[in-house]
């Protein structure tokens, strides 16, 4: 048991390390790590599963902390607790470049880091994801393998975000009866008192979403313990909102939205040293007290250690497939498989729609992965993204493999983006491209984290016909290709659906999305090809000797691209035409081979159904383009391409008007 | 009074016009029309303010139907009502290319559609403008001229988007008593069952909000009618659930999501004819409810004609104030304020970071325009953008001019565009220029729509610095950029500031938005020059006869361009650099200017702290660029410079290089 003042004492270090830190990097945010650290000493001192020497244990307590600009209360934890790859230099250099202590915590710049956060609102999102895979995989492998609890602490910004009611809503469904989340009310946002811009009775509000809720001084040890063993209880997710004093310990500064944001100043520092009996210098951590958190972090090492037992004395398969999962590879027929169905596709050619192609791509990938977690944000039957395999998850049942994850885009992403920070997991999920601006700031995290979540973004175009233009995506490829690290994906056909689904699912460190087709599209390639030709981003699709004009274009474009060609070519006009399923795999690619596909034919025409940005670095600023230049409009989808000109007949006027 | 049977009859007419619209396009949404035209029927026909011969009457009811899908439940009450620009042919072209009848209801296609929506969430915000206008205006001018109450109908993919709750928590916060929320509260979402996906009570969750709640049954017209009078009593916003039947009518079909977005077909439609007792054809509408609902077009005709005899009545001054906010125009003095602000900044010269620059630009304009009506998304003491006119906006006194939106950045960026569309004031608004993604939903309806709003986006680049890359735009100018019709402005220093100040609130009919830097910036411009030179997008900042170089750079890159520029003219290497405050302008520019301003220089280099893309317009694909190619890190914004290689020297090394 942990003495009253030695829990003081704990909590102190965690304080001094984070007001001395940021103190010396001249900026960061006192006042959470201040308020929450006696949350966090109860929480990490007495319950939190967590092994600092085996950080990746798969069944460890997840710990996210959402109010991710209270950085230091993690770091400080990290170090305390003995993470080897946290050391009292690390947070000497808190917020210096190259530092793994940067301004917000940053996945995979140390352990214990479980995902990146800052932008309000997401950690608690990625926390609700990760509860998700717990429960999943605990119905999956069972709960001696896996069951650990999702820790989430989250401020009055979190709150306020729209995502976090899309995630809140979403947990109390499902009933995620081990998500534990804590709030710091503080009642203190940068402009200054909560009351300035909210009056929500957030306790009613959890309860109205099928919350467990309790009120707790957040700063008596005991309330805390005993709001989480209440939590540990429940049959509900369980929010425990922690009064608290923002900046707790800085006699002059605390309980005011001046100690959020900024360094407390050597004075008020020098003032907090008295007010709270702390000898110590500064990034000095006196050694009963680091014992004693050290001691926390050894308290873990047995229950780790028995459940490495279960694990060992598991069935040799179940035991395989659990390394696998965790370790995140596919199963080694992967490759043979999607071949197997490329050449299936060869022997048909359908004329189908890319949602349709991706339907028929996940039926033989579910087939096969039992680790993908498909799902759609309400546009199931327009996504196509529910195979045969997969029965919806239910709040009661979580055998199926499918969610439901309502109208809620962003939260959806987050979610996902916490599914494969878990492990275990490779989650995608439907929806529409348009609707990828409603998930972008969590889509660019899972980008900035190099994480395997895979977006299937349908209704790609103005080919969405009559929806009109609040549901035609225009600029979206371009603002998806602008977030470095994702994937965008636009395949031509079925065949290169399939390629752009396997590609995706073997990137383990980055997000993908599929940009797809509502309308039916005639293959592009006929034949078939052991490579997966999309990988190179870009490839020669029809090729010509001498060619005076060259073709690129992407997804549903290729067509009307080949119908171009044909017509070119009947004129004499020697064309050839390459298709661009990949910019960023393209540019990937060695000069060599993009300067060989690019070629040299004199006239280069993009076809794109959006706007030209980013395409100059194919076709040249002197290129031609065929795509969009203002938002879209309500009609049938084939009007539309008329109106806007991305015919097959632009593109042959454009070439000739080049080459006259 | 409208007695049970013709209320019934007035009913099925929006029902009978929405069935054969839908049928007739073969595309579109028939479940919320039918299930909704009751509770339309009783607030058109007997509550809501509107006069359809004066669409545009400033103290209208505003109606806003955030489940924009059932845009014909719209389109059929204006064309009953009696808006001349909205006839039967046009129902008749429902969904077809060129119809003012577009899938999703669009703002300025047609009088009466107060606002585009479609994208679920952001008509309940928009609507939350609206009335926060309402309530401002009503404080400035007086209850006799501003004193109308906002409506909006919202289904359940509204409620479980998260700006709604965002909405809804701002709306109760400011005890905005006359918004008055229907739910059509169906049960019902794409995917099936709003079970599937959603526990939440969303009477207690308003509760929570401090909202007036009350339930109904949807197709009653007493209990419509009693929630109503109950809400215009109400000290609180008021949410009325409506429990409706979806596609009420269809006998075989509804209640179910098979009548939510797909034609009922040709035996359905005659089911329900003879199920609702409907003699007429498709297409026509009885005499006796054609007369009953142009009389309902009629009832505001003399409340109409009062308020504009109190307008007449009123001050000449306040009259033509009046006017002249909704007519949108500046003061007569507009051009002339800034102007004399410019001589001023010419005459002192500041090094101030653009944010501090907007701030005083600001000061300027909000002495001078009482109609702005500023804030932040809780970023106040980072964004400047709270002036000393300034007085926050509390829940019991709109006297003041500043709002506190919260941490909130979609709904703020919604409600701003209620605010500018129901007319009399311009919002801005401050946050992150990260968090650009989290309102950009609400930014691209602003960008299609055509309203003035600005953004005023902080901390535009990797100079944020210590933060991190969760901080750092990166690719955000290309993604703002790539929104057609925006205005996204980088000023380099003071004097563009306020040029772009200047720009943005005389374009009545496009957004803005300024991204501005944390770090303090040398003065691009020093001397005072009359033409509004940010106006052109680009121009020469410095020139060179017979240039070499030509370095073309935005904001804060711009003093790393003068500064490269000088060490290439030091070594004799003629140079000349652009500054380009504004792709969107520039592109406007006619040929001529485009091609002096990109000149012919052999070397063409772009420097901006973000991507490439969309950059190769100016210096064309083979011109140098020095950027971003991946996302920011953590560290003093001057280390970040030099570790990403935007300096003066890799200016200077790539023009070498180039010229080599």
């Amino acid at each position: 048991m942990i003495s009253p003042e030695k829990h003081n004492r704990m909590a102190n270090a965690i304080r001094f390390l984070a007001m001395d830190a940021v103190e010396k990097a001249n900026s960061g945010h006192p006042g959470l790590p201040l308020g929450a650290a006696d949350v966090a000493t109860v929480l990490f001192g007495r319950y939190l599963k967590f092994d600092p020497k085996n950080p990746l244990w798969p069944d460890r307590d997840r710990f996210v902390l959402s109010a991710g600009h209270g950085s230091m209360l993690l770091y400080a934890l990290l170090y305390l607790t003995g993470y080897e790859d946290m050391t009292i230099e690390d947070i000497k250099s808190f917020r210096q470049l190259g530092a793994k202590t940067a301004g917000h915590p940053e996945y995979g710049h140390a352990s214990g880091i479980e995902t990146t956060t800052g932008p309000l609102g997401q950690g608690i999102a990625n926390a609700v994801g990760m509860a998700i895979a717990e429960r999943k995989l605990s119905e999956e492998f069972g709960s001696e393998l896996q069951s650990h609890y999702t820790y989430a602490l989250v401020g009055d910004g979190c709150l306020m975000e729209g995502i976090s009611q899309e995630a809140i809503a979403l947990a109390g469904h499902l009933k995620l009866n081990k998500l534990i989340v804590f709030w710091d009310d503080n009642k203190i946002t940068i402009d200054g008192a909560v009351s300035l811009s909210d009056s929500t009775d957030q306790i009613a509000r959890l309860k109205s979403a099928n919350w467990n809720t309790i009120e707790i001084d957040g700063h008596n040890p005991d309330e805390i313990a005993a709001a989480i063993e209440a939590a540990h209880k429940s049959d509900k997710p369980t929010f425990i909102a922690a009064k608290t004093i923002i900046g707790f310990g800085a006699p002059n500064k605390q309980g005011t939205h001046k100690v959020h944001g900024s360094p407390l100043g050597a004075e008020e520092i020098a003032a907090a040293r008295k007010s709270l009996n702390w000898e110590a210098e500064a990034f000095v951590v006196p050694a009963d007290v680091l014992d004693a958190w050290r001691l926390v972090g050894l308290r873990a090492t047995k229950v780790r250690k028995e459940w490495e037992e279960r694990l060992n004395q598991a069935d040799a398969e179940k035991r395989a497939e659990f390394n696998r999962r965790f370790a995140g590879d596919l199963p080694g027929s992967f490759d043979t498989t999607i071949d197997a169905f490329k050449q299936k596709i060869a022997a048909n050619n359908p004329t189908v729609a890319t949602r349709k192609a991706s339907e028929d791509a996940l039926e033989v990938i579910n087939g096969l992965l039992p680790e993908t977690l498909g799902g759609s944000a309400d546009l199931t039957p327009s996504n196509n993204t529910k195979t045969s395999q997969m029965k919806s998850i239910t709040p009661t049942d979580f055998s199926g493999r499918y969610m439901h994850w309502g109208i809620r885009e962003h939260a959806t992403a987050a979610a996902m983006n916490g599914i494969a920070l878990h492990g275990g997991l490779i989650p995608y999920s439907g929806g529409f491209l348009i609707f990828s601006d409603y998930c972008r700031p969590s889509v660019r995290l899972a980008a900035l984290m190099g994480i395997r979540v895979v977006h299937v973004w349908t209704h790609d175009s103005i080919g969405v016909g009559e929806d009109g233009p609040t549901h035609q995506p225009v600029e979206h490829f371009a603002a998806l290709r602008a977030i470095p690290n994702l994937l965008l994906f636009r395949p031509a056909d079925e065949t290169e659906t399939a390629e752009c689904w396997q590609i995706a699912l073997k990137e383990k460190h980055r997000p993908s999305g599929l940009a797809l087709t509502r309308q039916n599209l005639i293959p592009a390639r006929t034949e078939y090809e052991e490579k997966n030709l999309s990988a190179y981003g870009a490839y020669e699709l029809i090729s010509a000797s001498d060619a005076k004009v060259s073709i690129f274009a992407s997804g549903s474009e290729v067509e009307i691209a080949i119908k171009a060609q044909q017509q070119l070519a009947a004129k004499g006009i020697s064309t050839r035409v390459v298709s661009v399923p990949c910019f960023e795999l393209f540019f990937e690619q060695d000069a060599d081979y993009q300067e060989a596909i690019i070629g040299n034919a004199p006239v280069k025409i993009g076809v794109e159904a959006g706007i030209r940005q980013g395409w100059d670095a194919i076709i040249g600023s002197t290129g031609a383009f065929i795509g969009m230049k203002s938002f879209g409009a309500s009609g049938p989808a084939k009007d539309l391409y008329k109106h806007f000109g991305i015919t097959a007949e632009a593109v042959v006027a454009a070439a000739e008007a080049k080459l006259a």
